[in-house]
């Protein structure tokens, strides 16, 4: 079920210093910065060789993201994103064996276009794992 | 200076627990598990296309990951570790932008018998940030 990482996802406070960091301080090549509405957050890219780094910064208090921030104030690592080759079949397969999918088990349509869902961390030893269709 | 996403590590309650959700929840191929004394933990990895992913299961006490459990006791993502060329370089360009190092700021011999630094989460987002020169 598990294909590649497709992303980590870091939530941060403020979006620019975050890559400003990652691009002068860690030399990596960072994105411009895309809006999603849709899903309360805004994005930049961290391009690695191998994957790719999300840092997400929330759009306003009812983004998801903002309650995380809350709690860890400076930012922190939010998700890993699992590629999957067929969504409905993993949440068969997920729900089958006890796992919970976060909101109405059904996959949605994800940040990038693609389908998605997320899995409870407490049931993945404390790890918000996202599964996305590719 | 950031290369590949060499692992993701999630620290574990119960090595052999999280190794099964890994391998029959979510299908992925883990493998046995090796005992690293020196660094105070047991791993197993979960082997994906692009990266893999290293639970870590404290040998005791004494073991770092052993405190963070105490904070996150059904585990958490841990740190990532990304690849870099040369360490020492790294090191010194690091300092030189004022980023800290933990421990007494060089390089040492890290779990898998590579030259490996780790960065204070305070200074990237919350984020602990490992290095090995690969």
């Amino acid at each position: 079920m598990l294909g590649r990482v497709n992303h980590i996802a870091i939530a941060v406070p403020i979006l620019e210093e975050a890559a400003a960091i990652y691009r002068d301080t860690l030399g990596a090549k960072v994105s411009e910065p895309q809006s999603l509405p849709k899903h309360g957050v805004t994005v930049i890219f961290v391009e690695l060789p191998n994957t790719k780094i999300e840092l997400l910064e929330p759009l306003d208090d009812a983004s998801p993201i903002a309650a995380f921030l809350e709690r860890n104030p400076s930012g922190g690592i939010h998700h890993i994103c699992y590629e999957t080759p067929d969504i409905l079949s993993a949440a068969e397969k997920l729900s089958a064996a006890g796992a919970r999918i976060l909101g109405d088990g059904k996959p949605k349509i994800g940040a990038h276009g693609k389908p998605v869902l997320f899995l409870h961390p407490k049931d993945f030893n404390g790890t918000l794992i996202e599964l996305e269709e590719v």
